[in-house]
């Protein structure tokens, strides 16, 4: 196993669970933080796969902080830190801006938006203490994020501020960091993740398809975040849109 | 005079006061909204074109829901609301993003982006009961926006985020009220804005320039605005961006 | 009437005509260039608005270096130039692209992305010598544009790649012309342009729609295209994306 | 060995020398097609990776025709082309646009953006036969480009058409391809690319910088084109952009 450590914040079953199955499959050691580190999923990738869980809420600064700090203390310096919270929430889509809560859209923002910055900047802050990796790298962030990053849609203003406003952070670091050495990526997929059902099948959204293809698979996203971590520093990508090939776009 | 009303919600003495100016000198009557209604770039609009003075916190719910209803019962519904906040404090630019405080960029997401969600949800409300006017619409609402809307520079955390999060609400609320009658439009200024130095003259950024011609001028930009509101429906344009001819971009 | 020339090449009865007829209302001398500049159409700007027409194809080095020179001699150099052929052709939409014609690929490529820089060439050649104006500029380059400009759809790669390559064409003029004083910029219509049928009613495309506002109309682009050459050099813009309010984008 | 087979149009040291090597070493047999196949670095890729060259004219349809039939009888049908020439010819940079040459920039689109269209149209036709393959598509199309598919810089006209003209191209054929199990997709190379040079070190850009990262690594880049052609359906790229961790954009 090699000293490399991932941290993934957001303890979803899909791309989160994904990337610790494949970063462990790879020898990395993986961290996984989410506000409720109990549930099964989670304490199946422990069991099979080593992978440490850490309870955090992602929008609160001295969660993030202390969430790096026991990373830092009990892993080692992470070399590989993913953003996959998107804020989705009850009640954002198919909701007419006028009848939009406020409240609801300020917490959207800062579940999504701010915790992204927050995150980052913890990851910032150690990476540019890494050695130099053989990548030429001292390591890699990276943002999950949605088809409404690169286009606002109708009925769903919070969802597109928050997709938005982590573009903007996205760019922003980018172009700070990577002249420093810090691989900064955001990875807007453009389709419903799929996720797999109770009696083991993959859901689908079209009828009359019968391969897992009209939905992202978490297990291939993963592959291409591994892939941006490989990067050597000579040829960066920063955004990787992802979509199935049935996808209207 | 018409019963054209128009909101300037942010009372700075550039884009602000040119608009408040065109507009009034176009027979609409109108109203500006600031935190600090009695400075004097305000009152000399008030006096000079009989512009109607509004106090607000356009962060706050309540301050715009009571500023929007202060308006529709003084002066009458607006059909053209311009957001004229981005944010800008000072601590945002040349700060590293290992060093920017979570809590200034929480205030200027607030400032910039949640407010122009305020402003533009109360504004779309009213929008929706007017009568479709003669260029076809109910209804403008216009968002000054900055560079930073476009791409997102290094050492800006705070401001591209603030900024892109702008984009994606205009975005989304075009694409959902476009169709029902109300133009949205964004104005991105590729550029400083000029101001008026003291002794008369216009401040230049560019040494060996004799002319106002590298910053945007403000009265020229509330041109646009005009243009934008004026548009017939059967071609409303979403985006314009507007640099000095000197600009790198 | 000022001293000012604008020469449109595309003599369709569109957003040509709708030019014309504005221009020349704004007391501007037009000339107007067209492959065959006897139709109807052009015999009636001419006869009601004294635009002078003049035989071109503009396609060919030849016949666009002798236009300049003679609308030059005959009215004045130009200060406004509108390009306004798009390469729209039988056959290169619903067109399968392993069913596409190379030699039709090709004609609609030279028709319309190499026309433009043809015109635009000899406008800039012409312009440079210009003095400066009212509004800070030697004068205005106008492409107009699709929405493939900003997106190529399937079944039209013809049309994606001339639309395409027009936009590399203005954006790489705008950035060695502007400095230099002249406005380059580029109107993308993303909408069928409305046209006057036989009875002298406005065509519709959308059933149940009682005014003309599914469709561009041309009148209210010829504006968008006289605001922008008399844009101040303070505030620029360079692209200005126009489509009615009940487009889908 | 499988049956998998690739063809590299274009016959350059960088790119299509990297990914001849890397594709051979990953089992797929390759044909590399090149004006003039006699040279030596192509002497070189067949002597040491078996790479097939045939000689091609890629702007002339019955060229393109012939060799891909040459190579569908001799190899196998491809599952995998590279469309490598981006027409860089000496004059087209550092260029005003009113000393260009209309003829060269003719040229110049026929052999960049022209001959894509030529190759591209005959690997869809090709690959529309094709089987589906383990990852769900039935061949893959990448168009190598520049940054200035994304941006059209001044002083190179003929450039920006040619990359903006290929960029329509993909986008068009990716909108009509992908649905029908072609993966179609466009790199931006955002850099000079790296070469090995007489002594056997490898350029430099910037003085001061003692590892090769500041040019693009033509090894690295062919690492992508792999990772975009074994991608599974349920997750294409479209585009990727790729550049050195020191350039500014």
């Amino acid at each position: 196993m090699s000293n490399e450590v991932a941290l993934i914040v957001g303890g979803g079953p899909g791309i989160s669970a994904s990337c610790a199955r494949l970063f462990a499959r790879n020898g990395i050691k993986v961290a996984i933080a989410a506000r409720t580190p109990d549930k099964p999923v989670l304490a199946t990738l422990e069991k099979d796969h080593g992978v440490r869980r850490f309870a955090c809420n992602a929008s609160e600064p001295e969660d993030v902080d202390r969430l790096f700090r026991s990373v830092a203390t009990e892993l080692g310096r992470p070399s590989l830190v993913v953003h996959n919270i998107d804020g989705r929430s009850p009640g954002i889509f198919r909701n007419p801006v006028t009848e939009a809560d406020p409240a609801l859209l300020a917490a959207v923002l800062k579940n999504s938006a701010f915790s992204a910055f927050l995150v980052a900047q913890q990851a910032a802050r150690l990476m540019l203490e890494n050695e130099t990796a053989a990548n030429g790298g001292k390591g890699t962030i990276l943002f999950t994020n949605a088809s409404a990053a690169l286009k606002g849609f109708a009925l769903s203003t919070a969802f597109a501020m928050a997709c938005q406003a982590k573009t903007g952070l996205a760019q922003s670091m980018a172009r700070e960091l990577m002249p420093k050495g810090i691989h900064v990526a955001q990875v807007p997929i453009d389709a419903a993740i799929g996720f797999t059902q109770d009696d083991g099948s993959r859901a689908h959204r079209l009828a009359g398809t019968t391969v897992d293809d009209n939905m992202a698979d978490p297990d291939r996203i993963a592959e291409v975040y591994l892939q941006l971590h490989r990067q050597h520093r000579s040829t960066w990508a920063f955004e990787i849109v992802l979509r199935p090939w049935l996808e209207k776009w």
